[in-house]
């Protein structure tokens, strides 16, 4: 259930959940208060007025016991109990006039998931591993055929299932378990990728089982490891859970952990760190799912192609050497015990292919998830992060790119860039006229710094209230306080000692914002050299696809603003989430999927940025904000020539 | 080179290999001479002439000088060193009217080989296990596939190869060994069954070495393991030994070692067992051919289905209780590894598939090296042994059958009964006149006891001399002190202690004879049932095939005189030898025929004796010698009649 907050005089409408405060909302609502301290009630600026409605808390030393009764409250830390209508008073808001020049409120996730039912009603819901239960005739006088026998005549003639086989292991097992069982058993499938590939019964167990059938779903990230159980029988999800990847202390990024697995044992350190955090969390999410591990069937995984090879134990040094070759794209499937996960000895490891050395299967899986491979709509897929990956392309044909970001989006090169945790500044508001800013924390913490897509509406809100110029540099002649020049570097603060998190002021310095541009000029011209290569342009682009931890929570009209994304109609871009996680689950839905993967894999044409020359044109290029050719950009040309008037 | 060899007054020439013996020169010449003590010169009575020609040896002081001088020898110690006429004196020979009445010589082995030109020749020439030299395109910018991708494309492009697959172990190797050979490597393709099916890549070797590709064929019996290596390039076959199968101190015949395998680590014990006779063997051959570990691509293996679930470590127990059912009757391909055979890695092991608990891979290896498969004659196999195997049909059709013969055609249960080995009777002749014998030993050592070959030609010379009756009883009115009554039981003296190898008279009693009785009618029996289930008689069989090692050693008409075998032209017989084996070494051969297994296997019906209604009158009628109904033996019954006027 969700409350209807209005904001006067704005006259702004937008839902919010229970509990949730009131600065986050109006951030929400695109309506600035100005906040500084992070939605600690430290600063007492966000002074708001509560007409109707209920709120709770929001009461502070900053108001008088008249404010308190006429309703006034700090925004920050006041939570929303019920529909309200509440008023900014006139010394808490900007400018209402150059507000309205904001595109539109923030720009909601709009996720696509994979639909059980919708697959069910295609005929398409067929988990790679399938559990049939078998009541067999008992071998007597006259009919004792082999026990495998009897199991796979009984698949043959009443499920009509062909081209059936059947591990050593498991024949092993058969003659005591199918006994114990009274000739009453249930066969565990794996289906193949080619319909007429084979059918591999690998677990037999007694008694019917059949409805307990589970799959794991993983995205293993370079930073983050998550997983969910989803139950197989009904479609259902019933725990997720993500979870650092522990190789972090080996490197924070592909290049160090292959330069790091390539000395004595590395690999096998980085193997068994990654496992280990994968079985943390298997563990973890089959205690909440109330599921046994013999009851899991099947766990598929993606990963860039640096992490699969240091999933599955493969020296990664030739992705990182000239010419970047992966040791595989496909990889079979195995039993996930093979490479240390814990799971029963029958459970099914499928690993989604890749394309290239830094196009891996968690692209493919969130191509898979999107849809994008039977989609008629041009589209664009992004995934950004340090390394930014592209795909752009529909049902026909894809073409594919990866563009070294640097860190800026991760937090990393920027003096107080920090990952999206607890205190990181998530969202900010600039007042155009005293360039106070209005800053969002992540769970309303104390700032302790900015992370990636704070530091992205940060460096479109400064470029829209005229602070800095589109070359990232700051309006020396502005009258405040808060930009300044410290030992020859020129920052805006953003959030004061006294009301931050740390005991320094936080702020946002002029190599901060080169970094950015760096980083979002690399994105924006690889997506550029990619259309520029099949001879298309950006405004051919239908749909853009944002995937990745960073894409779901990037506010879409700045980092158009900023020119990371091309400026395309915000109904048009969907933020997938964790595309690569979303690929995994629809991998453990249907084997139909499965098929088209290889279908995917094989008409992706590759292209490596740095055997491509017109990239380094198209980068020099992006370098500003939004970008040298404004023409690119008509809507965010239009209202910077209005702000700036 | 062989000698011709012509005995006189008999005038009967046979063709004899240097350096062997006179005396079994002339049992195979059908020439009797009196001879007790297995050929060692003891008792002297084998006395011959050497008319022309040259012998070595045969010198004794059973000679006198005068008689060494006329050119007289021991038939027994002298060895054939040039072209001969021998003349049998006398007192050495028996009646030669009454000989002439035996049907023939030794019926001489006619053995079918798997022959490597004329599958060459039929485009069958397809190992299961094939070694391809790719020389790749070195990955450079502009080509930077992955290294799995870029083999595959390779055998795809220049060799037509599809549907290759590859598992995680080797994948995990590929970027260095790729290096190693400088994109210059050798690959090692596993075959499918199914033309359809996956072409699994195992190995992949740095530079080329597909001309060294070597397969090994193993026999594994109960009682004794043959191994040889092939060479899949050539054919050849450089090396091969047999052993006794280790597995023998634990109990003697497959129901024992069954019930072994039922207690505490029983099973693992003969699994390792028989494992390490495999690898014994296999170390020795593959010393003697000069071929090195990872050169073997594969290995084919079949055994009765008790040995093989035993090598397989395979819970036998359902294989000896009612309803007598094995485990399974096809096998997957595995890594010979994976069940301790001490191959390389990628060494794949193919196991025969058989038909059920009593008829197994052996007999279905035997059935696709004989070609009965392929053939439109109606065919009667026999594997003779303590379980003996019987199938008839052709190319449309099989069945099958196994008798429990019990051991008294491996020596057991027959007083003076023993293995072939050194010092075993194995083949006899008895003076029809004074009803002395002519015993050939095996190496021509003192008789020690006698072996089963050696039996059933002595219970034939015993009825064609009128020395036992039909049901097996010795005619106690016959004068000669060979047959007499030692503590109530009747029995023939083959061997005095004094000649013989033991330190007692070497005897065949009645309780002996009446085993032998039984298990050869357990036999014949068994293939008239057989005919009988499926409407034939014994009058349509047109071919016999008799496999396994005591098959290879029977004398046909011996067998035939004690209604064994049906009576047939010998012509029509074939003595496959190992069939086992050579159907091992032909799968090793050709993959075409991994094929026709299945359908082999599919087309077989198995018939369970115990639950066949007819088998016990049929049985009944078989304990006599050659038959209750002569009319199944019209040459041996007009033989009989002649003999015994």
């Amino acid at each position: 259930m969700t409350h209807s907050i209005t904001f006067l005089p704005h006259n702004r409408t937008v839902d919010a959940e229970p509990n949730q405060s009131l600065i986050r909302t109006a951030m929400e609502a695109g309506v600035h208060i100005n906040a500084s301290c992070g939605g600690t009630g430290v600063c007492g600026k966000c002074r708001i007025l509560v007409e109707t409605g209920q709120v709770e808390g929001g009461i502070s030393e900053h108001l008088s016991e008249a404010d308190r009764e006429k309703g006034y409250r700090l925004a920050c830390v006041a939570r929303i109990a019920s529909d309200c209508v509440i008023r900014v008073p006139m010394e808490s808001q900007m400018d209402a006039g150059r507000l309205n020049a904001r595109v539109t409120g923030r720009h909601m996730a709009k996720a696509v998931y994979s639909n059980v039912d919708e697959l069910r009603e295609d005929g398409l819901f067929i988990p790679p591993v399938e559990k049939i239960y078998l009541e067999l005739d008992p071998a007597v006088e006259g009919d004792n055929q082999a026990d495998v026998t009897r199991i796979i005549n009984y698949l043959r003639l009443k499920h009509d299932e062909h081209r059936l086989t059947m591990n050593l292991d498991l024949i092993r097992k058969i003659p005591n378990l199918i006994r114990e069982g009274d000739f009453k058993v249930t066969a565990t499938i794996v289906r193949p990728v080619r319909k007429d590939g084979k059918n591999e019964i690998v677990n037999i167990e007694p008694n019917n089982t059949s409805e307990r059938n589970f799959g794991i779903a993983v995205d293993v990230g370079t930073t983050t490891v998550y997983g969910m159980v989803i139950d197989l029988h009904t479609g259902a999800v019933p725990a997720q859970q993500g979870d650092f990847n522990s190789q972090i202390s080996y490197g924070e990024d592909v290049i160090s952990r292959i330069i790091f697995a390539e000395k004595g044992e590395g690999l096998a350190t980085l193997q068994s760190k990654v496992v280990g955090t994968i079985n943390t969390i298997i563990k973890k999410i089959l205690k909440k799912a109330g599921v046994s591990k013999k009851e899991v069937t099947t766990i598929t995984l993606a990963g860039n192609s640096t992490m699969t090879q240091l999933l599955l134990n493969i020296n990664p040094t030739y992705i990182r050497k000239d010419p970047y070759v992966p040791a595989s794209i496909l990889y079979p499937p195995f039993h996930a015990k093979e490479i240390g996960i814990e799971l029963a000895e029958h459970s099914i490891a499928l690993i989604y292919p890749g394309v290239s050395s830094y196009v891996g299967g968690d692209i493919i899986a969130g191509i898979m998830a999107a849809g994008m491979y039977r989609s008629e709509e041009l589209t664009l897929y992004m995934d950004i992060g340090t390394n930014a990956e592209i795909v752009i392309g529909h049902k026909d044909w894809m073409v594919c790119t990866a563009a070294s970001a640097g860190p800026a989006f991760e937090g990393g090169g920027v003096k107080f860039g920090m990952r999206a945790i607890k205190g990181a500044i998530e969202d900010v508001s600039i007042n155009p006229e005293t360039f106070e800013p209005m800053i969002v924390t992540v769970d309303d913490e104390k700032a302790k710094g900015i992370c990636g897509s704070g530091l992205i509406t940060l460096a479109a809100r400064l470029l829209d209230t005229g602070i800095i110029d589109s070359r990232g540099k700051f309006n020396r002649s502005l009258e405040t306080q808060r930009i300044r020049q410290t030992e020859d570097i020129w920052e805006y603060v953003l959030v004061y000692e006294k009301e931050a998190g740390i005991d320094r002021d936080i702020t946002i310095t002029e190599p901060d914002l080169d970094n950015l541009i760096r980083a979002k000029g690399a994105m924006y011209s690889a997506a550029l050299t990619l259309l520029d290569e099949i001879g298309l342009g950006v405004q051919d682009i239908e749909k853009i696809i944002l995937a990745g931890g960073f894409g779901s929570y990037v506010d879409l009209e700045s980092a158009i603003t900023i020119g990371l994304l091309p400026e395309i109609d915000p109904g048009r871009v969907i933020y997938l989430g964790n595309g690569s996680l979303l690929g995994c689950k629809i991998n453990t839905l249907t084997n139909a999927f499965r098929r088209d993967v290889a279908n995917v894999v094989n008409m992706m044409t590759n292209f490596e940025l740095a055997s491509t020359p017109s990239y380094m044109d198209h980068y020099m290029s992006a370098l500003f904000l939004p970008h040298t050719e404004l023409n690119y950009f008509p809507k965010v040309k239009k209202r910077l020539e209005l702000l700036h008037r």
